[in-house]
């Protein structure tokens, strides 16, 4: 059975491919467990890190929202698809029909094209938590409402509404994971309005500084990319029983400040680490940032089997271990 | 000032239309109450009444949801929009594609050919309460999420979404109004899984026989033409800071069961009139119906001067009043 894997090319997309070569094996929609014979990659932007050497992967580069794509990615035999594809929330702010065309009318395509086949996929796709803003309770429950306030946002709150009915008509099996934050993030800061959480982490611990754009009591609801992996590995594996009538889920998650992030660089690594942070405010993406939720009490995913960091110094330990090679600049 | 009625030769768009040039002003983007210069209906079906003799009144007909038909029916001066049409529930579980054509990719294009304004339009959107669905409180707040369980309530909710983003981002000035099932609807039954609950209490009072496929345990949160349009028309004056970060609102209503609305029946007219409902399962529609809610408490709506009919009562005598001049069949 082939599995596909959009964005695979990226940060996360790249750790899902390698642990599914891995493990070999992914439950389709009948749950059953099934030999993974294939892992395409579908996307525009050249890996980071360099792809695993396996003669089972096949990487497709171009834009999978044009008309026509999306079923040159699919095939009979594809059994999952794992669509991580998006523009990310700054970009999709300031690009507006980028985003709309990327993140609302691809994940549609790939939707479309999912019903085309014979066996309908399982189908795992990556929301976020940038669903939820405006008038929001303190924390953010299982049935709070989604009222973006971000075009980011009210794109992936689309995207899953599509997801449900695509699954309630029997044209997919889907499942909407609604990311945390996830941090640290390895390589260059991106446009994502998040893009600070990571690089007030990973600048300082390879002797760089950094400009945080926000200030130090800000909270991020935050998971490693470790978590992450497993979150969707588990989305996937789940019996469609499971998700009952709703197939959003929000993803568990810990809260944590950037003053918390320096407290933890400052344990690992020193003051000197700590100190190569410097807080300049940028009202662009503190306007955005500001109006995420940072509070959660996810109760339905820890009953599914999903599992948080234990905190942040458990995130950032994994973060050199990953991708420093267990080593950091003093 | 023009205004459009996409859906206007319906039974809720006419009485709109009629309103509109009664009043024969409206407010604008800027809260500046204005001259109806114009009254543009664009539908793709003749009225079943005549439409009002008006010369500021303009009727095209076709599906607004082709390419680059939206855009004809906006010029500079339309100053607000009303987005009445709609493929229908049954018809949009059945109909897929032309659901989400009509349904969501309509709204799209009318929200883009909006955009494409030198001055956005107020733009008021008949969504439905069919976003709610699945596992609900037994009473639907305003802070209840939307997790539709038809197509139709997932394009509304989708687009609902979309109205949102588009008003944040300024391309319009929005407002989606979640409308209860309209009763006594005049004319034929639809194939909106809600007709029965017009059916039940039309064809008894003009001396037919008519099925019910409900049982009559089965509730409906109800509104009456008369106060429907009164909604309308006040979701398009009031201020755009009334609306805050949330464009989507609940309408008020009743909540009538089908054995009070047979009651209603032999109040007015007597058992006769009554014993005209046969009751008839039909599964299909029990499904759609029974995943509704029933029970309500929009308090937003209220304190923004919404107005629901005060009983079940005073919306058949409206019905009669209004469509059978003054008279039943005893």
């Amino acid at each position: 059975m082939k599995v596909l894997v959009t964005g695979g090319t990226g940060f996360i997309g790249s750790r899902l491919v390698k642990a599914l070569l891995d493990r070999g094996r992914v439950h389709d929609i009948d749950d059953k467990e099934r030999e993974i014979t294939g892992v395409r990659i579908a996307d525009v932007t050249q890996p980071q890190q360099p792809l695993p050497e396996d003669e089972r992967l096949e990487t497709i580069y171009g834009d999978f929202s044009e008309p026509g794509a999306a079923e040159q990615l699919l095939s009979e035999d594809t059994g999952v698809v794992f669509h991580l594809a998006a523009i990310v929330s700054g970009q999709a702010e300031q690009e507006f029909d980028l985003g709309m065309r990327i993140n609302l009318d691809g994940t549609r395509r790939l939707l479309e094209a999912s019903r085309s086949l014979k066996k309908p996929p399982r189908f795992v796709f990556s929301s976020s938590v940038a669903v939820y803003g405006g008038d929001m309770p303190g924390v953010i429950e299982d049935n709070t409402p989604t009222t973006p306030q971000t075009s980011y946002g009210s794109q992936k709150a689309g995207s899953e509404l599509l997801v449900a009915d695509y699954s309630r008509k029997g044209f997919v099996d889907g499942r909407s994971l609604r990311l945390p934050t996830i941090i640290v993030r390895p390589g260059k800061p991106n446009a994502a309005a998040s893009s600070f959480a990571s690089s007030v982490l990973r600048e300082p611990l390879q002797g760089q500084e950094v400009i945080c754009p926000v200030a130090d009591t800000t909270g991020v609801w935050a998971l490693s990319p470790r978590k992450v992996v497993d979150c969707f590995l588990r989305a996937a594996e789940l019996p469609t029983d499971a998700w009952g009538m709703n197939r959003s889920l929000c993803l568990p998650g810990i809260t944590v400040t950037v003053a918390e992030m320096m407290n933890a660089l400052r344990e690992i690594g020193g003051e000197g680490v700590a100190a190569r942070v410097r807080f300049e405010p940028d009202p662009f993406i503190e306007k955005i940032v500001y109006g995420w939720p940072t509070r959660f009490s996810p109760k339905r995913c820890i009953g599914m089997g999903f599992k948080a960091d234990n905190d942040i110094r458990e995130i950032v330990e994994g973060f050199i271990d990953d991708y420093l090679g267990g080593e950091f600049v003093h």
